[in-house]
């Protein structure tokens, strides 16, 4: 399983994804399920991705090959002429390979899928988020739904419903994403550690992206400090 | 959707659940999902009902159909020697009514299962709490897992993780349970208000059953002060 949740607020967009895949509860393995193309000062693109692992490595994969080679028959995400584009181009390929691999599965009767978030910013456009579907279609985070989640989505949904808006700063956004992965990793073995972290300030068409490993000492603070903070209010509230 | 939860605590069980049901987001309806079985002093029996309320429905009415009619061919729950062997019968009618229709449903390829929660105590044995699956088949609460969850548990599970264990009180069983409720309607539409709520002290035998409306004045009291704790214990946590 995954957990991945982008918040596009007002100050720029704030992305988390963790890094455990499974084949089975006995094959447990860390994969990077979050992708940076960035042009600096022209445009940065990171997608977050769940789902089928051979499905989202090769899709990154045709990306990047779509980047290298300018004869490539696919169109690059880092020349496209808007974040609209870029969705679309990721969703086709999605789609694509998704269809390659479900040929190869048929036989076997699996299925094999997948979602992405793709959060973005070129020079002279607005930041965008997208949630493209495994059939290639997507949607687009708004002013109404300032996040949007893929994977394993229920546990940490709450907090997010509860303080997150279009007005929340940097900061508490970074808490947020955090505290509400923290939620999701309790209650579901199949998220975990180590955490991928990015800020991409509004404007600055660069990402900021850091690890955060399992046994990073603020994140173990601030987890410790949420469980009490809950325990507390819990105790405060009269019925 | 439905949303169900049942704790077993040293001081007595509490049991929550919510009574809306759909046939679609279009077709929303009121249907009560606790069924309370009671020989006051003697026995007391509480179902939780989740899934199709064509199989929930039927079953419940099969388990009545055994107590009124001493010569129907079921065994009676209220006449079972042990709690395990309530959970037997309960099983055993489930299932048998889930083949029922299935047998029905079988030439349209649609599909309608069950799952059922299960707790009481009869006089001279514990209290037992069980979680019944369509299959028939069921799992008991023990010390190691005080609360039993069935239908949309996802939302409703951190705050019962963080707080609940054998010897919480009954008064703050009810807040943790109104609380994981509340959390649960806030994300998911199809769990929806009123509410049944059910004590069982231990040794009493007998249900303290109370509906919580829409308009409950001390709900909302409870959920308004819960959102208002969170939001300040999400600004004092530092990062």
């Amino acid at each position: 399983m995954t957990y991945c949740v982008g918040l596009l607020l007002d100050a720029g967009m704030v992305l988390l994804s963790d890094t455990r895949t499974n084949a089975g509860l006995d094959n447990i393995s860390v994969y990077k399920k979050m992708f940076t193309f960035e042009a600096p000062g022209d445009r940065v693109i990171v997608i977050l991705t769940a789902g089928s692992l051979s499905v989202t490595q090769t899709t990154i994969a045709r990306l990047h090959d779509a980047i290298d080679n300018p004869n490539a028959e696919a169109e690059s995400i880092l020349k496209a002429p808007t974040m609209l584009r870029v969705a679309e181009i990721v969703g086709d390929t999605l789609s694509t390979v998704a269809r390659d691999v479900a040929v190869k599965l048929g036989a076997m009767s699996q299925n094999a899928s997948a979602t992405m978030i793709v959060a973005g910013q070129r020079k002279g456009g607005g930041m965008r988020m997208f949630l493209v579907y495994p059939e290639g279609n997507f949607i687009e985070s708004t002013t109404d739904t300032a996040f949007l989640q893929i994977g394993e989505h229920k546990y940490g949904k709450p907090i997010l419903d509860r303080v997150v808006s279009m007005d929340t700063t940097l900061a508490d956004a970074q808490k947020a994403v955090l505290l509400s992965m923290d939620s999701t990793m309790r209650s579901n073995l199949s998220v975990g550690m180590p955490l991928d972290l990015c800020v991409i300030r509004k404007g600055q068409m660069r990402a900021e992206a850091r690890r955060i490993g399992a046994d990073d000492p603020v994140f173990h603070k601030m987890s410790f400090a949420w469980s009490t903070a809950l325990r507390d209010a819990f105790a405060d509230i009269e019925i």
